[in-house]
């Protein structure tokens, strides 16, 4: 199985760029997560990680409706290591995450909430939970 | 450390009720869990699960401003069973959860978010991470 | 979606049950979770919450093999509530968790471990991960 | 607060290496994380990442105990991406986790559980919960 689940907390550093892989919405951004530590009685941030996230098939088209460059997130979702190699070069690596579940973090803000009126989502999408290409499937055995 | 952490996806059943805990705000809510399962090439819904949500502090604030009944959200947070007995009677058992995070769930719908302006934070609210009683801090060794 | 998920530390406290359920093989113990809170300098235990832990198909052989009341575990799995209705009496509410990942704690003992000698697992079973009747299927779309 | 949480079942792809970091017992090793897929109705390895695992104090004494090349574990803990810079070249970025809980996955082998013999740990010891230099302490407000 090797499942790599990953939460995140942290703040959107880019524009949400939008894209179509096969014929499947994607929505992407970069996500910063900057850790605090309690340090001698202070409050410190930590080095800042950075991760690109991306957002599957009707998450992708709230995501690209609500989410804005600066916006407080959570992010629910599996994690991997992009590793580029390229002549000459050490490798490069990236962290995405195919994101499960997102939204805003009421921590950091308030938001207002809209449900999808009727016929902006069919039966058949309603029935079956939004996932991307490497989201998992329950099958009941 | 016995560490027993949730993330839940679900359905706001109730509306939002604040209260007063020893002078630290809280606001709570029920919250309902539906599993969808793939049986025989359907999508079928499993039994419900209910959890009493906890949001402390400036968390409290802002969930009593934005999450309403009938919003999707996602939560993050410490899970507890609190039975409580009764002469005579069978325990009854309550699920809680104290949430570390909170925000609507953007797979079933959108959302505009706003962070607070200048003057409704302190500066050291600003600095100290919104938790709970029971909350986790952080400390560098 | 609505996935619970829960990830739990905590202590074995009955022995494992093995039994079939429809043909597949199913182990399940007790987990005592107690929380610890630093509460005016002092480490303190707050209440004890118990789940019932199910370990479903290969995990369920191993886990009969390798769990003993009274050993420290994690698990991470789909967490439901069951309630029972009985005439006259108030609802009765079970916390049962569907293991995902489960295994010994090294924070709290020393583990040797064996991985399954060939001919015990068939190909087929090698290939497909371990799952209950509620454990997800990846699948590529 | 930034949580970067991840919960990765792998496999052990080092021999665990003991050091100090300034007083503090630290066990480390590399993780490799391989997703499997369904895909057109075959199982299929996705591309593995690698992470490099920590664990700090008790919890290292008992993976330097326990833990060997090529063992199935889980960890659960916080993760960051370390960005190297070097002059003239691309930045190199190491995926780090500190880890809260870790063991070895039932899904994959079966193990035999020893907790500490009495005078190996002191009452402090066990009275606090083990954690390294970024773990969550618990406080009550």
């Amino acid at each position: 199985m090797n499942e790599s689940t990953v939460t995140l907390q942290g703040w959107v550093g880019s524009e949400v760029r939008e894209r179509d892989a096969n014929g499947v919405p994607v929505a992407s951004f970069r996500l910063a997560c900057t850790p605090r530590y309690l340090k001698e009685g202070t409050w410190t941030d930590g080095p800042t990680s950075w991760f690109t996230i991306n957002a599957w098939r009707g998450l992708a088209h709230n995501v690209v409706e609500s989410v804005h460059k600066g916006d407080a997130v959570f992010v629910e979702g599996r994690i991997r290591a992009d590793t580029w190699q390229r002549d000459g070069l050490p490798d490069s690596t990236t962290l995405v995450v195919d994101a499960r579940v997102l939204g805003h973090d009421l921590n950091r803000g308030v938001c207002s909430f809209v449900r999808p009126v009727r016929g902006t989502v069919t039966e058949e999408q309603a029935a079956e939970p939004t996932r991307g290409p490497e989201q998992p499937v329950q099958e009941v055995a």
